[in-house]
C-alpha cells in the first residue's frame, strides 16, 4: 500500500516533468492498437519486467492507461460486460470460443498492460509458492513440476499487442513468424514459482503446444529469458492431431509411468489442466486473449 | 447499453428527488456490516429480485454502493488486491481458506451487493441457456441437469450479510436458524435457467449438502421462490461423513447408473462441479463468500 502510494507520487511527479521517452514514433505507429505514443511491442515488454519497481518507462504506460487499469467504467462498455466475459473465461464457463469480442478490445489491452494482469497472476503464484513449499517430498528426486511456455513460462503480449489483443482470428503464419524471433519476454511471476521449486529440489518439466521443429528457438528464448534447471522440454510432434488436452494428459502419464511424481502443475490454459493425470494440484494462469481447446 | 443509460438517467432522476423509501431504521441497525441507511436483509433480497428493473429501491441501493460496483479503488485496499484474491477463488487458484480476508469485506459487500455480482452471473447463465438450446435431445425424457441449491439455486445473502460477508467463521448454528426460516431469495438468473430447461424436457435434479431433515423447509423455501417441476431433490444424509465432492460425485453416479444422461451441472463450489461423473458440461457460479471443499 505504502509502494503503491510511493509509486502514485513519483509517477505524478514524472508526468509533470515529463520528458518524451525518445521512442517509437515509428513505422510501428501503423499497426498500433492502443492509444499509446509508443510502440505496444515495446510497452508490453517493458510492463512484463517492470516487475513493480517504478521505471524510467513509468509516466509512457501511465499515459497508456489510467492507474485503475481495467477497472472502471470499461467493464460497461458496448453492451458487452468485459469483466464478467473475463471471469467467464477464466472459470472455464465459457468455452471455444474464437476471439475476443470485438468491443473488449480495449478493456483487454488494459488489463494486460496495466496492473491488473501481473496482480493476478501474482496472487496465483504465491498460492503456488505457500503450496510447493508446504510439501513433504521423498528425497528421491522424483517430484516433477510440469510448465506450459506460452501466456505461463513466456509471454506473447508485444505480438497479441499488435494484434488486437485477440480479437483477430488467429493467424498462424505470423504468430510463427513471432515465434521465431525468440524474443518472448518472460512472465516474472511463473519464473519466480519455477526459480523457488528448482531451490527445493522440484524438478521443473515443460510441456508446451509448440511443435518439436520449434526446439532449438525455444530453448533459447527460455535461455535468453532466464530460465536454467529443468529437467525437460516436451514438445509436440509436427504434425500429431491430437487435442491440447488429449496431447498433454498422455505426456503427464508418461511422467508418471515412469517413476516422476507430478506434484504441480501450471498453465493459461484449461486444455493445460485438465485430463488425467492432472498432478496433485493445478494453477491456472490468467488468460484473456485466446482460446486452445 | 441502453438500458444502462436509461437506469443511470432514472437513478439520477430518482436521487435527485429522492424520498427516504420509509423503512428500516430499526433494531436491524445494530448488525449493519455496511454503511447503508437500510437493512442489509432487505437491500440484499431487492438487489436479488430487481432484475435490471429500476425499482423504488434503486436509489437506496445506489445510496448503499457507487455505480461501480466492486470495481475502482476496492480492489486495492490495505495491502490485499481483493480482486486478485476473489478471480484465484474462482478459478480454483485459491483452496481451502476458512474466510474471506478481513480488508476484503466491503470489497465482497460490494460486489454481492453491487451489480458486479449479478452481471458475472448472467454471462455464466447466458452460456448455459446457449449450451441447453443447442442440445440434441434423445426424445426419452432421460436428460437431467443437476443444481446446486445454496448460493446457486437460492441465495443466502441476507444472512451472511449481517455476518460479515465472509470474514466471519461459520456459525452452524445461526446459519441452520437461518436455513430454518425458509427466507432465502431466489437467485433470478438460475432460475431463468431453470425454467428454460423444463420447457426443453430437461428435468432438473436438485442435489445440495443440506441435510435430510432440512427437507420440507427446503421444498417450502424453493416453492416459494417460485422454482416447481423438479425431477427429485437430494439432500445428504444427516450425519454423512463424506467431503462434497465424493458425496455429490456418488450421487450423480447414482443418476447414471439409473440411466440418466446428466448433461448438465451447475453450482457455486468446485467441490459441486469436479469428481466423475461431472456431467457433460459444467458451470461455475460467483461465490466470494465461503469455501466448501
Amino acid at each position: 500500500m505504502a509502494m503503491a502510494t510511493a509509486k502514485l507520487v513519483l509517477l505524478m511527479v514524472l508526468v509533470a516533468g515529463s520528458s518524451s521517452g525518445g521512442s517509437a514514433w515509428g513505422p510501428l505507429m501503423s499497426r498500433l492498437r492502443m492509444p499509446t505514443a509508443r510502440s505496444p511491442v515495446e510497452v508490453a515488454k517493458e510492463r512484463l519486467q517492470e516487475d513493480y519497481v517504478v521505471s524510467a518507462a513509468a509516466p509512457l504506460i501511465h499515459a497508456l492507461r489510467p492507474l485503475l487499469g481495467s477497472a472502471g467504467d470499461l467493464g460497461r462498455r458496448a453492451g458487452v460486460p468485459c469483466d464478467s466475459w473475463r471471469l467467464a473465461v477464466e472459470t472455464y464457463n465459457k468455452r471455444d470460443w474464437t476471439t475476443v469480442p470485438a468491443s473488449c478490445e480495449r478493456y483487454v489491452g488494459h488489463y494486460m498492460l496495466g496492473g491488473h494482469y501481473r496482480r493476478d497472476s501474482r496472487v496465483v503464484i504465491d498460492e503456488a509458492i505457500a503450496y510447493a513449499e508446504g510439501l513433504k517430498l521423498g528425497g528421491n528426486g522424483k517430484e516433477v513440476w510440469v510448465f506450459d511456455i506460452d501466456e505461463t513460462s513466456l509471454s506473447n503480449l508485444p505480438y497479441y499487442a499488435t494484434h488486437g489483443f485477440g480479437t483477430k482470428l488467429y493467424n498462424a503464419t505470423s504468430f510463427n513468424e513471432y515465434v521465431l524471433e525468440g524474443s518472448a519476454p518472460v512472465l516474472p511471476e511463473t519464473q519466480r514459482l519455477f526459480k523457488k521449486l528448482v531451490s527445493l529440489g522440484i524438478k521443473p518439466v515443460f510441456l508446451t503446444g509448440r511443435t518439436e521443429d520449434q526446439r532449438a528457438i525455444t530453448v533459447t528464448n527460455l535461455r535468453r529469458q532466464g530460465y536454467s534447471g529443468w529437467m525437460t522440454l516436451l514438445l509436440k510432434p509436427v504434425g500429431l492431431k491430437a487435442t491440447a488436452i488429449a496431447y498433454k494428459s498422455g505426456e503427464r502419464q508418461k511422467l508418471q509411468d515412469a517413476g516422476y511424481v507430478i506434484v504441480g502443475n501450471i498453465g493459461d490454459q484449461w486444455s493445460d489442466i485438465l485430463g488425467a493425470p492432472e498432478g496433485a494440484r493445478t494453477f491456472k494462469l490468467p488468460d484473456p486473449l485466446y482460446y486452445i481447446g
